[in-house]
């Protein structure tokens, strides 16, 4: 027996989500750090492949196009005359001509691949001409709900706008996730009115339409698989459902999260096991945690990779790399383009930004350090600051290896410290340092005596 | 046919709350930032005028009236004799001569308007003496039992402590609010006896007083909107669920709330559709947020205005104004009288005071900023101090518009910098310096070779 | 009639955890601050005293024995064959000769003294065998379920692995918790058998065993109180439980907390009544809060004590002493050995660590201040450092009362500043100061006319 033909997804991606507030594309929001639609997408390439995907776009159809993958078809749907509309200018486009046609909203992120595979299945199995997925819900409100007649058999779905008092009460709603049979669903499509509230080609017309010529089933759900999202707070809603899923599968896979109600991280991340992640801590775009690394509480990170047993607290990072062993914070901000090796320290009040510390190279107290090389084993002293910028360009700071920077030293670049040199305290070094030399820049320290009594004397008298 | 008289509110606001552990009086304590008083005051106004308002005071009276609104009439209750003698003092001072006498507890903040005007509907449709708002509780232990006989009908009301064993089974508790015919309530209030566990009079006995002479009806409430606040756990509670109230409708209006659950915005704060809230951010007192500025995570701001497109995170704002798309940390301290205009920027580990940015100025790193002006586009580099304390007074250091401030520059108050000038890294700038002149102050940079080994040698030795 | 014999309490903690992804013995995994197995010998302890009480661990036993009591016994299992060869092991040492013997997993650290006391007095009043305490739960997959005849009484347990389908429905589940008599247990330990899924002696076989020749009986208990831990998503979710006992104990004494679900306060950590506690704060270790002080948000605190009155926010603090009515924050570091006497203040991105701050003494900005003395009332300038290292070793900064340190101090250590003295700003101090004098080092302020026009020229050339 031959393999059944791979199902075609169509996402329904056209909705502008007024209710948003927003002028973004509603599946274009955010949830754990991707976009709505991505997810959707990411579930659909659970049960087919990119080119069976077809995703129908409306507002704003560039943003929406240039984030989807380039193998994936998009459709456009100029004005909004409904998602059966939008389904069949899919089909006009020659998505779908066999098979199961599988059709879900862009807007609801929580709707897994697997679920999407046992909707399959159940059409696979069944003889009808399609399967919806429904949901039980305690607060049915403005949801289409699922009509059945006596016997069970699903007989309409009903929109909140056209529902009489009776059909309200129904706690079963539509997800708007169906898988149609191809044929089916090509021959009820163009008999969709526009007799509605909306004067819109409802999709969920096409229900009553092909239970005239084959069956309809119901596979029912779980509500939190597949509701979607209209406003911000169900937007907030799902994104801590979808947080939980996320850290869930990390504590799983042996990732120790203290409290995983307060930890962000986002669907891009990758966290190793033996990590420990405290709370407050938002992890994003291609940020990587390594094994034994402790991070938090309150760590913002982006696109930075933080090393085995490193120690990172109280600390922002941006594009950073942090080595092996290495200690940030508490309260620092690590910016782009900087580079800790092994058992490096980036400490309190510190501040770094394109810049390399060798191994065992540490930065404890009060320090700015931008555009610099610092070498293995040497210590900056509190307080201390690399002058980068001249009043119109960026000056590189290059700092040997076991140097001892004094606190409080001005390092005025273009500048070199070499290797085993010193500097005072207090000190502008605006010359190169000869390696193994001290460097200082000061006056003699004089004594005013009595100065406290004359000065108070004189504050007195004014 | 003439309008009903408008109704009067009594709010019971005697009880010393001894379990809240506090000398503060009970209703006094705040919950999101209004002290809990108020949220009922403010319900109160949605059915009726402050000329109509009493609250019966008690515990600490001076301090429950400072916070009133002056057209709010108190009655004073000296001794805690109970509910019922509290309503008595306000009757006998001519408080709800006539119509409907509204009661309720001054320590449910979570009692909306709404509900009241359901009440009192509820109440001016019905011929009853009195209406009951009940609420049906999974655990009712310490409440009220609200007692119906066998057709339904409220007999009377018993107190945990007065009640057997099966009405103690009961789950219909009284909220105490009540919906008083005024005729019925001045009929029955002088009838309350003390002959019950606290020897008080209870409020609650003039349901059963009433029961005889007229009926009695009650209308079944939300357990949320009504419950009263006992103890420092119930005030956690119920300012969670206020808090909640207050995210759901920004989000409503427009607003992005990350994580609704960790975000703590005061009653009396201004938050505009199109800005975006991270978690841990608190916004207090008088604190507005504009369109389309990023707030958090990790901000606390207490009378403050945040600008059009600014982005503050990890900052404490006390008293500031964070100007259109300035930037604000992270880890930056801006405190009373800082003013920020458009695009400033204050950075990373830097602290500003009394102090005004002109437009597109920036103070980016490590800086201490105290009762100055600064002029546009003007730059302070790291390390940068206004010294502005010379032990007996504050001085005042400005600086002009586009003036480069080198790192680690002392800016020894009174001191001027004229506009377009420079000062060089590490110097103490203590008289005034010339528009479009360089300022510096330092010695010569010698150099002491072989120090290191020199140094080492001698650590050595010892 | 003379008393029972004292119960014994025999805790099973030789399971290795292997679902937690960690080399730790799981029992040693902390909740709330403390190893989980502590939590179970406190309970223990509530019914018994420390003679009666014996670990059986297995795994790593080293490091579980280091953290018991002296006066508990150990009991170890060399081979992983089964909870009850682990319970025969102890006895054949003549643990739980008479009377009741409890059994009790080590993993279960939500387990309360009195429901161990509940239980043994449940058996002691009566003539079973045994009794268990078990618990219904909504999902019951993993665990052992109890299976009852027709007329309730117990018959047997039945595990997971080995239960048939319909067992398998049963919500009542084992919480691996039981009072034998210990004739009954001693009478059937024997006779376990190893044929079952594992090939372990199951303790749980001993429920039928004991049935044959006696009664059983079953105590249903709270499910919240006694399922065991074996992920580390079970850990997260116990740890939570934990700590909200514990901050509901303390709002009941009198501590009030803001947000309880956001705060992380450890089991061996005070809080006096009157405290106020913000979210997002970390008490862990010996820890103690006085009474009228405020904390957080945002505190982390590590054996430290934070006096009557004190304020402190944004703050990290390890083995510090903050004293009365002293500030701390926001943004401060607050190390080992810091003991800021009454009205000190430590402020903003200020560090200090092996330091003494005298009364009233204030650092209120941008400094790092180590191994130093403070004088009364004293004032460090923002920016000062005391340069302790001098590369080889650290020295100690004294500094008298009433001392005024200026902006951007270096103080070469080992130097002193006497009393009433003053420092000039951006000066580097490195020989003592008499009291009342002003010690400064500067050079003299230089300025260069039309610098900003000749640099602009010379850059436009480039």
């Amino acid at each position: 027996m031959s393999d059944p033909p791979t199902p075609t997804v169509i996402i329904l991606a056209a909705g502008q989500g007024t209710r948003m507030k927003s002028d973004l594309p509603k599946v274009l929001h955010e949830v754990a750090g991707r976009p709505m639609l991505m997810w959707t997408v990411e579930a659909a390439r659970v049960i087919t492949s990119d080119e069976n995907i077809a995703v129908v776009i409306g507002h704003q159809a560039d943003l929406v196009r240039a984030i989807l993958p380039t193998g994936i078809k998009t459709v456009t749907q100029r004005d909004q005359r409904g998602t059966g509309h939008a389904v069949l200018l899919a089909l006009e486009e020659g998505v779908g001509s066999e098979g199961v046609v599988v059709v879900v909203p862009g807007d609801t992120p929580q709707l897994r691949g697997e679920v999407l595979e046992q909707l399959v299945d159940f059409k696979t199995d069944s003889s009808s001409g399609v399967v919806l997925l429904t949901a039980n819900v305690e607060a049915p409100t403005g949801f289409g709900r699922v009509i059945r007649d006596t016997d069970g058999t699903v007989v309409r779905i009903v929109e909140q706008r056209d529902a009489t008092e009776s059909e309200l009460a129904v706690s079963e709603v539509n997800t708007s996730v169906y898988a149609f049979d191809a044929a089916a669903l090509r021959a009820v499509i163009g008999d969709l009115k526009t007799d509605n509230a909306q004067q819109e080609m409802y999709l969920t017309d096409t229900v009553g339409l092909i239970r005239e010529r084959g069956g309809v089933q119901a596979m029912v759900g779980d509500a939190d698989d597949s509701l979607g999202i209209n406003t911000l707070g169900q937007l907030a809603d799902v994104d801590a459902v979808m947080r939980m899923r996320i850290n869930q599968e990390l504590m799983d896979s042996g990732v120790k999260i203290l409290d995983p109600s307060r930890t962000y991280i986002d669907a891009s991340v990758t966290v190793e096991p033996g990590a420990t992640i405290y709370p407050d801590v938002y992890l994003q775009g291609g940020t990587t945690v390594a094994d034994q690394a402790v991070v938090g509480p309150s760590v913002f990170a982006i696109d930075s990779e933080i090393g085995t047993g490193a120690r990172v607290w109280y600390a922002v990072l941006r594009e950073a790399i942090i080595g092996p062993r290495t200690e940030v914070g508490p309260y620092a901000s690590v910016r782009k383009g900087t580079v800790a090796d092994a058992g490096a320290k980036i400490g309190t009040f510190v501040e770094t930004k394109n810049t390399h510390l060798g191994e065992g190279a540490k930065v404890p107290h009060l320090s700015y350090i931008g555009d610099a090389r610092v070498g293995q084993n040497s210590n900056i002293g509190a307080g201390s600051i690399t002058c980068n910028y001249d009043g119109f360009e960026k000056h590189e700071t290059v700092i040997g290896d076991n140097v001892r920077i004094g606190s409080d030293t001005m390092l005025v670049a273009p500048v070199e410290v070499g290797d085993g040199a010193w500097t005072g305290a207090g000190s502008v070094i605006s010359r190169n340092v000869s390696p193994g030399a001290l460097a200082v820049e000061r006056g003699n320290q004089k004594e005013i005596p009595d100065y406290a009594a004359k000065r108070k004397a004189k504050a007195d008298d004014t």
